[in-house]
């Protein structure tokens, strides 16, 4: 019986409201399905640790992490005390480059008992995955300034795409919208003005959709998808979108569906040469920090990407995903619920409550 | 009295058919004001022209435009035809650049009579603008690749932030915000993933604010912001981005108001020094073309803004354009409309019926 050895890192602000409840709600489950999790909590990758030790992380934390098969993760960021170009690049953006986690996953789905922001839209309506390139593209600090200070000051910065970046982060997504019943894809891109990357981008796109017939594929430029999340939807199967289209994307699509306090993700190796990462969508939130009125749903959805994931090949993970899953549209529909949701509940009640529901 | 010279682009698919409507509405406008304008219609900056001619534009296209006080511009692309990198940068984007129209600007309102895909929302609800920088930034065909057809192929892909350009059009946006009501300024930004450009933007962007001290600035990241373009379009007065982050919004905004096919541009060099072109936000939309359904209103409407800046120092002008508006939301509230709108007028009727409310 396989031991998951979880890493939980709960990180800066509501990061480290939520994550207990997620904990709470994954030992609940694999107590129900018995289950053995290993759980180690770390305080690094976090502003307060970087006050303290000035660096974000240990310098063994690739050695300590990569024994792990997941990691927890609630989220990073205080810019107050940290700014986010230090605690960013030097945590989340370290762990999903050096675990290889090229592939980002975020479900976009209108789940029952969440009021929806568009009009008109039932549960059921939309109900997709954005696939997002997670290593490479536009997220670079490559680049520099020229003529510093003056009037003819100009700063370079460069994207970065590899065919091997761009070719395993389209047949991952190619491969999931073949397994899916729609079939079709929706690839990011913006060819008609940025003018090198991007057509390189759809070259890309169109020699792996050579090798997938079943699969439909539509390009559409960034501009006119974003107002597409907005008017139809439902359209949406398996949309795969560069680092930063991918970003935008997987906010606008939460937004639409009107849990962006719910959304969750996976960050994830598919090799598994390297643990993968689960976290929800949602920031450190400063300004909610204290007031114990955090949604802990999107760290408990991210939990159920976890099981999911790590039990590929093993039924009992997998119906404990789904049971959460349950537990949660259960919760969705009859409370207790955070602010956020129009409740007056606690983080704790939420969480307890998704548990209990188990 | 001043004669208004104004060179007629109708450009490809719906371009050509929209553009007779927007003048015969202008020229309505006109003769009810007595405004003198002379216009002249081009064929170039089509994709028929680039099949007769092998170019996008004539040679002299420079000489003979720069004299016109204005360019009324269609649509320009169809793909089965020219490739849209070709017919765009060999058009639109050379207008852009080469006439110094620095600011896009793309007025997002909730009108009157418009379907709104955001639940709950009236108009006067959502009344904003997006301000774009529209000619440097993310858009470049700047960068190259190593190591073509290997395995280890890979592109970099320039952006280019220049303080010049940076600062003019945040100056432009904060000028703006200065001379409205709520001043109140959006600033959209990627800094903590575009590590390099998005920070000087940041940097521009604050030096900037310092002197406008009235003006309340907001910086959030692009992921965030389309997020907030859903959930709370009412915050926003002036949204101010770059490039590609102000496409973006750009086609966002009109979505969340139901007017993707209504949005108006203009493509201003505030200077004067040469044209600026005002043009509606859809493109060219060649799966419509030939039908007769197009819906004009862009067009009309980018002509309302298009005398809007001509007469900036002209009553009349200032005027005819408000009339132009007001016959705009009468169409809307009780018709005939296009089929876009769930009615079944042709682009003339349409055309017509709102120069005949003038
Ligand atoms: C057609 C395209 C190059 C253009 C742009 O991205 O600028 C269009 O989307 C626009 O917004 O005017
Ligand atoms: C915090 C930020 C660097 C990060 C990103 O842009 O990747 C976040 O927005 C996300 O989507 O995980």
């Amino acid at each position: 019986n396989k031991v998951y050895k979880i890493a939980a890192i709960p990180g800066d602000g509501i990061g480290i409201e939520v994550l207990p409840e997620g904990l709470k709600v994954l030992q609940a489950a694999a107590d129900k399905h018995q289950i053995a999790l290993e759980i180690t909590q770390f305080d690094w990758a976090s502003c307060d640790y970087y006050l303290e030790h000035g660096t974000m992380l240990p310098d063994n934390w690739f050695e300590v992490l990569k024994n792990f098969d997941a990691i927890y993760f609630g989220a990073v960021g205080w810019p107050d005390k940290v700014p986010d170009h230090i605690s960013l690049w030097g945590s989340l953006l370290q762990f999903r480059r050096r675990f290889d986690q090229y592939v980002n996953l975020r479900p976009v789905r209108l789940l029952p008992g969440v009021p929806c922001p568009l009009a008109g839209r039932e549960p059921g309506d939309i109900d997709f995955y954005v696939v997002r390139e997670n290593t490479e593209g536009e997220y670079t600090s490559v680049g520099g300034r020229m003529f510093e200070g003056t009037e003819r000051e100009f700063v370079l910065q460069e994207s970065v795409f590899t065919r091997h970046g761009s070719d395993r982060i389209l047949k991952y997504a190619f491969e999931m919208a073949n397994n899916r019943d729609k079939k079709k894809i929706t690839v990011a891109t913006k060819s008609n003005g940025v003018a090198v990357s991007m057509p390189y981008w759809d070259e890309r796109a169109e020699a792996m959709a050579a090798q997938y017939p079943e699969v439909a594929m539509d390009k559409q430029h960034i501009d006119i998808l974003c107002a597409r999340f907005v008017l139809q939807p439902n359209r949406f199967d398996v949309v795969v979108a560069s680092n930063l289209f991918g970003d935008i994307l997987s906010d606008l699509g939460p937004a639409c569906t009107g849990t962006i306090g719910l959304a969750a993700s996976a960050n994830l190796n598919p090799e598994r040469n390297f643990p993968s990462l689960f976290e929800p969508v949602h920031g450190s939130a400063p300004d909610i920090f204290g007031k114990n009125i955090a949604n802990p749903i999107a760290m408990i959805w991210s939990g159920a990407m976890m099981l999911e994931f790590l039990g590929e090949q093993d039924e009992r993970a997998q119906t404990a995903a789904a049971d959460i899953m349950q537990a949660i549209e259960k919760l969705l529909l009859s409370g207790p619920k955070t602010p956020d949701m129009g409740g007056s509940a606690s983080t704790q009640e939420v969480g307890s409550t998704i548990a209990q529901y188990l």
